[in-house]
């Protein structure tokens, strides 16, 4: 079962946790005998966030926690049903409320496991089961998926830029709450950083945890040499001195002194902070002295608005730098700080229970939905990805041939054996999907980056069978006469 | 007793929610001796979010919620006790962790109310109580003022641009998490966004919710004209229709087509939602066919990315449109995700029991943060602000001077009164004030918000009373020393 923080954190049901308009227009299809029609919908991105080419997809554990415990109590049922409409009526009637109230989920998920590589249009997630449920659900598995997805994707980013440097997450205080700075340190790990600061994502995650001291221990012992010794004496094996509450070289040379009492009592320090000023060049300075004090193996760990852009501008201007602490522009996201994951009805049921095809036209031909019920599969050359095709379930697996998104045109991809990436969650509403620990979808994660790193993603094939394709094709023009 | 989500969400103890190096200094503290002398700390920011010169403060309350569950569980405790350090021997000592586990908050609080104008520099909470103390805290207190300032400050400046027309916030699925998505409402609301998409925030604070359906009802039934029917006969009091599934205009035609049905059978149609296309061409067109067919009250809501800037856009583009659903751009606070509050110590006392102050020097002066326990003073001239004060609660009340950030210099203010902004939440750890509702906090706000529309803030005095200014200077010149 799955263990993430939403069962353990959230007291109550998951009912109300939705937009109104899911309701409403659950009431809508209750009251038109569509409720409990099947329909199948699917939860993709259309660009991958930050100008990349894929994302790393997360936050499929905490999903199928809501799931779990997506029900309405008494009392959600009573606040629904005090809602009313312009008339000053109730929204809803009695044996909905009713229907709500002795509802449970139902449905099957299948979803690509969490740290997989999706590219753009791919279902990170297929629900399908009655129409009402799949509708009512929507909204926080976007929440859930959206989130995840962006920080698992920005932490590989930034791990990525750190060229095998530890990095660590630090955002709590500039998260959404509680539950937005769990579940970024989350993702972040997911992605790929080695530790977090916050110490309930520890706990609840075993993600290791990091932090050693703030300006503040500095500034209430006045003089800095007296704070440095006085941590020392507190605790001698966690020593990563923060060296620029007043000048940060002079921080260098006490926590160095501090250091080299430690190593008499047989500790030894384990680096230094810089969070401010020009990091590439004391980070070279605050080298030479911990080199030439003894202390060549004392880390210099680097603070303060961090990015990978950051990074990568002090890698390349030649940074003494080991251990980079990201806050706030991981966890926000800062350069794009949403991801804009869709969840689309593809298909219903009528009522012959026969799948009818559904899609969502746009003006632009990409933003126009696929139809039927999907599954995505990777092609393998060995170890090799060489292409990605998005089949329908009804449809053989897929061929040689994939009408390419990038090109769209159809394109022969090389030899290989095929995948298929989905994986199944939920069978009737029952959990059947066993969830790795955090580590191991790290590793996951970690694996299928490497996996990737070689490849010119952005001539990567990313298409649809041609029979999806056609299809499409045939429903655009019914649709659109 | 504070009511938000946070007490009645969460389940558990929330101790663990915090960095490690709060935990590593509070355990410094505590083998120093100094874990139970008394501290000042103070939340505020060095510049207000979206270049503003001022942010509408929020999040007491949740943070009240918070300080009310501050405690370490059995579990907690076993956690921390487990931690080790760079030699593998645990972190913390047997003795610490039981003083944490007996530990009950014994804080002072002091705040600016929820809706409150605050300027850089002021306080938004001041913290007094045993050092150990303020230090655990500082996190999560940073986490939910943060959030909550920016995403009321956002809605602000959304709200302001709509001109007096409904803004909707419509951002759950865009938010870090649940607890997020219900916090973003919360904050929106305090801002003066009028209703929320949101049903668990709108049951948990009897926020309005609004919603009618989105493009999937659409495309479940196919057409159009059917769907709309559809809804009509299940919801006729709650008719908005969502018009862009496949041409907008036809939309509109489809609307009014039901609109007359439903007039027939004694509903009045509530309006259409345009989202996607020219908004501002859009719903000049839609507004003339609605008119046309004797529909001049339905109402145009318009959503798709929209922020103040937009909005202000469309406005200025002579759109039609009188309600805004505002999502992503709302609770992503897009253009700046993250609001840089600090948390900093400015005053510990000695074994004598006297306060000495502390500060914290930086290159750029501005930065150098604010000695002694601090409280904000406004000055009115009737009901007109004309500046503001910080004052050291050990110096008598403000004079008409004050040394003002803007100008860097003394200046003297118009005649008036003083009053002073901070109230008392918590004394000795005991909630000591009453909460008003989430509606009376959005009214204070909106009343505040109108008091500065008509005072060109960037001219506004904010500053430090004399006594206090030269007590930081003398501190500076000692500390450089």
């Amino acid at each position: 079962m799955p263990n993430s923080h939403l069962s353990s954190l959230y007291a109550g049901s998951f009912g109300l946790m939705t937009d109104l308009y899911q309701l409403t227009m659950a009431y809508g299809y209750w009251k038109n005998g569509w409720a409990e029609r099947r329909a199948a919908f699917h939860l993709f991105f259309r660009r991958a966030p930050f100008g990349q080419d894929y994302a790393v997809a997360a936050g499929l554990e905490l999903a199928a926690d809501f799931l779990q415990g997506f029900r309405f109590s008494a009392e959600d049922v009573q606040y629904l049903g005090g809602l009313t409409g312009s008339n000053g009526q109730p929204l809803f009637n009695e044996a909905f409320l009713n229907y709500l109230q002795r509802m449970t989920f139902r449905c099957d998920v299948h979803a690509m496991p969490e740290g997989s590589i999706a590219f753009p249009h791919q279902p990170l997630l297929r629900v399908e089961g009655p129409l009402l449920q799949c509708q009512l659900i929507e909204t926080v598995l976007l929440t859930l998926v959206n989130y995840s997805t962006l920080i698992a994707t920005k932490s590989a980013r930034i791990v990525r830029a750190a060229q095998g440097d530890s990095v660590l997450e630090f955002g709590m205080r500039r998260a959404q709450g509680l539950d937005g700075a769990i579940t970024a340190a989350r993702a972040a790990y997911i992605g790929g950083c080695h530790a977090t600061s916050n110490v309930k994502a520890g706990q609840l995650y075993r993600i290791p945890v990091k932090g050693t001291h703030a300006h503040s221990w500095v500034m209430c012992f006045g003089d800095e040499l007296e704070a440095f010794r006085r941590y020392a004496d507190a605790l001698p094996n966690n020593c990563i001195f923060l060296v620029d509450t007043y000048d940060s070289l002079t921080g260098v040379e006490h926590a160095i002194r501090v250091g080299r009492q430690l190593r008499e009592a047989g500790h030894e320090m384990v680096g230094i902070r810089l969070d401010s000023g020009d990091l590439a060049g004391l980070s070279r300075q605050a080298r030479q002295l911990l080199d030439d004090a003894g202390f060549p193996d004392a880390a210099i760990v680097a603070s303060n608005e961090l990015d990978e852009y950051s990074i990568q501008s002090l890698k390349d201007r030649g940074a003494a730098i080991g251990v980079w602490g990201v806050g706030t522009n991981l966890v926000a996201a800062a350069d794009q700080p949403a991801l804009g994951g869709v969840y689309k009805l593809s298909a219903v049921q009528n009522e012959q229970g026969e799948w009818e095809d559904r899609l969502k036209l746009s003006e632009e031909a990409i933003k126009t939905s696929n139809p039927g019920r999907q599954q995505v599969w990777r092609r393998y050359d060995g170890e090799r990805p060489v292409g990605d095709a998005i089949q329908d379930v009804r449809d053989e697996a897929p061929g040689q041939q994939v009408w390419d998104y990038r090109t769209q045109a159809y394109c022969d991809l090389p030899d290989g054996q095929w995948s298929n990436l989905m994986q199944t969650v939920f069978r009737g509403g029952e959990l059947v999907y066993e969830f790795p620990d955090l580590q191991a979808v790290r590793s996951y994660s970690l694996g299928e980056q490497q996996r990737f790193a070689h490849i010119d993603s952005s001539r990567y094939p990313n298409g649809l069978t041609s029979p999806l394709y056609e299809r499409k094709m045939h429903l655009v023009a019914t649709v659109e006469e």
